[in-house]
């Protein structure tokens, strides 16, 4: 054996054997860049000269992802406060859609919606407006929003107003609790009950209290129940819990009677109440990091139960799809995998914003209720690393020591690793008027990555970026 | 070499210099039963030919320290729910205590309880009638009572009812908050002040809130916090949270304008909140695991500033003290070890029930804030389960996949180890009128574990357990 010495590069299952040996071995993980795919390896080569502009840009766009503020300011109706929000629109989450294509939850909360406004009597008369667009869809991405599951948003509906020190502003839904409801495609008389009730009591009430208490720190709520289980997707417990507690004396002062004991005996019994807030903020920061020409950073993925679509920081209005997936988890009894609707909602920004599945080292109780074990949580935090190019000071892990949560998905480290973004969500019914079946994680698919690039490359080819800086 | 084979008798620091030398080696992990101590060694062997009882004694005493409710159902004044309260006496922490022996901040407490009371209307008076004899001390523990650092309770001040299935009851006071408290040994105006407002407007709306909502379930808040990064004793945010959200909707019902404005402000504010209500749960289970014959669990750990004491199972009246301990652990800016005050208060007794020091894992934040880190934290619930007979089944750690915590410290284990129970704590001044001046850890002594087998072995050879039994 004596004289053989070995550099192993990238054959991670010859190294035990070699020691085993006792032989002299340099190993190199090395991993073929663009998982051998010519198309994206040629795509990466091509983006090799314009590494220094690339990497900059993107030190700015993350910076401009985790730095912002996010205060609760409002809750407010939709026509309000959303910017090109036309009479007859509902949002939705996701990529645009049309009608025909829509899945079963999106269409059932759509027509739940036009009911709730009061543009139709009946399910079957919702769905024929909006199939002869007398009533349009329009996604919450293109409208400062962002909405959980089917994320319908219609004009009366309270949102949050969430906004950062630069008076930029996103917007979100107040969640409507666990169950029957609309965001899974629930559409049944007590769900548009709720959401009348959310209109009329809780909105305005919460409205009051926010008004009387100057607005409410969103970031400095997910940093400490960061510190508490939550991961600020799956998981609100300890947000909400927060929530609750600071905003109860300012919902004191400023409701009282029925109203006071109704919305805190709803929040007393919503643990996803923070949800929205947390979806809010991280689309905030999410807008607040788009627009960096050269930037390859993730600012948005978002699911419309058909589709999965992503927008990148340097092409910030084009979006990039494929089929949503299915998602892996476990399912409520009586249900399984033939009753899931493929992957769906804008919460996946919380992801973007370094919560949610990059954060899942926080949350071991939600890796247990997605099918893992709290190991799982960790290494799935430490894998987003390799495809993330900064960090979020926000919010950290207790598990890893208190260090910072992955943050800033870049196209150029998923298409070289080929790791993509893993996603934690619920799973809706694929059928209209059903609601939640189960939870579980999903992961990005590669191909819109790649396609990003590959527009991001043919923009490099048109010196586009450089208009763009100059401008 | 070859040739030599070694069997290696718990000489861990052999170990790795006879694997560096490739020589076979049977490792025996032993240490020496008692640390060497030949009083202690006599004893354990005293105790071998009743290890059957024992042990069974022991489950018995687990099976009750951990299996019963604790529903927190009233907050009545002292005097109206203490058993064996006496008109003019001041309770405190610990074992019992003379006023010559009390600590400055025990003598701080006790003289502003005494002013709370109207009894005396300067500190010098109060220690005067205290001194004399006038007003008698007496340790909570007696009157089925618990209190924080100095466990103050006089007999106006309002406690927590918590209450087992069976109709056992235990006490604690309200938590003050932080700052500048009684339980620290504060008694200026505004602690007063404070203590007053607790007595007629956060006590009675408590109350109130209670009996609306028909009590609510503490182990069952304890069980979720242990998920959110809480350990039940220096570590409360969590708890604090989540009774405020299920009891917000039962105060808003039962009060309303200032009173339940300022209530809800107060507990927005006080992330110890929880504290005490905690430390009645554990006292609960705790008494209801005293009075096993042949048990040596550990039913009570408490410290008054001068003594640590201690009480097991099978004598339950009787206390096995020593001189308290310094606390190891992080000082707040401007003070230091020389500011300390020994160890202090009745918070002890949520280790004697599987929380704080014993279920350090579950709190990462807080290893940090006594100067370790999460490792640290774990590494301590490990080496608990050394000592511990059981565990709880309602408390469980997400760091160690869920397992639960150990719980019931047992006599026996603690003498053949040598290993004491990990208490997680604060640090009172000193002086009396002073306050918090840090938190760390501490271990309990060791003496008094030895003493109170040494009184076991004798109650054994005295035939004592069995006229119990038999009683």
């Amino acid at each position: 054996m004596s004289g053989i010495r070995v550099i192993n590069v990238g054959l991670g299952t010859f190294l035990p054997a070699l020691l085993d040996h006792d032989i002299p071995v340099l190993d190199v993980d090395f991993t073929v860049p663009g998982s051998g795919d010519e198309r994206t390896l040629q795509l990466l080569k091509e983006t090799l000269p314009y590494y220094g502009q690339v990497r900059a840009a993107n030190e700015r766009a993350v910076a401009a992802l985790v730095m912002g503020q996010a205060q609760a300011v409002r809750v407010l109706p939709a026509r309000a406060v959303l910017p090109d929000l036309e009479d007859r629109v509902i949002l939705h989450a996701g990529p645009p859609l049309t009608w025909e294509r829509a899945c079963g939850p999106v269409r059932g909360a759509v027509m739940g919606a036009v009911m709730y406004e009061g543009w139709a009597t009946t399910p079957e008369e919702a769905a024929g407006l909006v199939a002869r667009g007398h009533v349009r869809l329009s996604p919450c991405h293109h409208h400062g929003a962002v909405g959980p599951m089917a994320g319908v948003i219609s004009p009366s509906m309270p949102v949050w107003v969430v906004e950062d020190q630069d008076g930029r502003r996103a917007s979100a839904t107040l969640n409507e609790g666990l169950g029957k409801v609309l965001r899974f495609g629930a559409y049944s008389p007590e769900v548009l009950a709720r959401l009348r009730w959310i209109q009329d009591v809780l909105g305005p009430a919460i409205d009051r209290g926010l008004v009387e208490r100057k607005g409410i720190d969103v970031k400095s709520i997910l940093s400490r129940a960061l510190h508490m289980g939550d991961e600020g997707h799956n998981r609100n417990v300890a947000a909400t819990s927060l929530l609750v507690r600071q905003l109860a004396p300012a919902l004191a002062a400023t409701s009282a009677g029925t109203v006071l004991g109704e919305v805190l005996a709803f929040l007393a019994g919503n643990d996803h109440f923070f949800l929205n807030l947390s979806m809010a903020a991280a689309k905030l920061a999410a807008d607040a990091a788009a627009g960096v020409p050269w930037s390859t950073i993730v600012t948005c993925m978002s699911r419309n139960g058909t589709d999965f679509g992503l927008r990148i920081s340097a092409m910030p209005d084009r979006w990039f799809t494929a089929p949503a997936p299915a998602v892996q988890g476990l399912y409520f009894p009586g249900y399984g995998p033939a009753d899931a609707n493929p992957d769906l909602g804008d919460s996946a920004i919380t992801e973007v914003a370094g919560l949610g599945g990059t954060a899942m080292a926080t949350a071991p109780a939600i890796a247990q209720f997605v099918g893992g074990t709290p190991g799982d949580g960790v290494r799935t935090t430490i894998e987003m690393r390799e495809i993330t190019s900064g960090e979020n000071p926000s919010y950290s892990i207790p598990a890893l020591d208190f260090s910072p949560v992955p943050c800033g998905f870049d196209t150029l480290l998923i298409c070289r690793t080929g790791i993509t973004p893993v996603i934690n969500t619920g799973i809706a019914h694929r059928e209209a008027g059903m609601g939640q079946v189960g939870a579980g994680l999903v992961r990005a698919p590669l191909a819109p990555f790649v396609n990003a690039l590959d527009s991001f490359v043919q923009m490099i080819k048109k010196g586009e970026f450089q208009d763009v800086a100059e401008s």
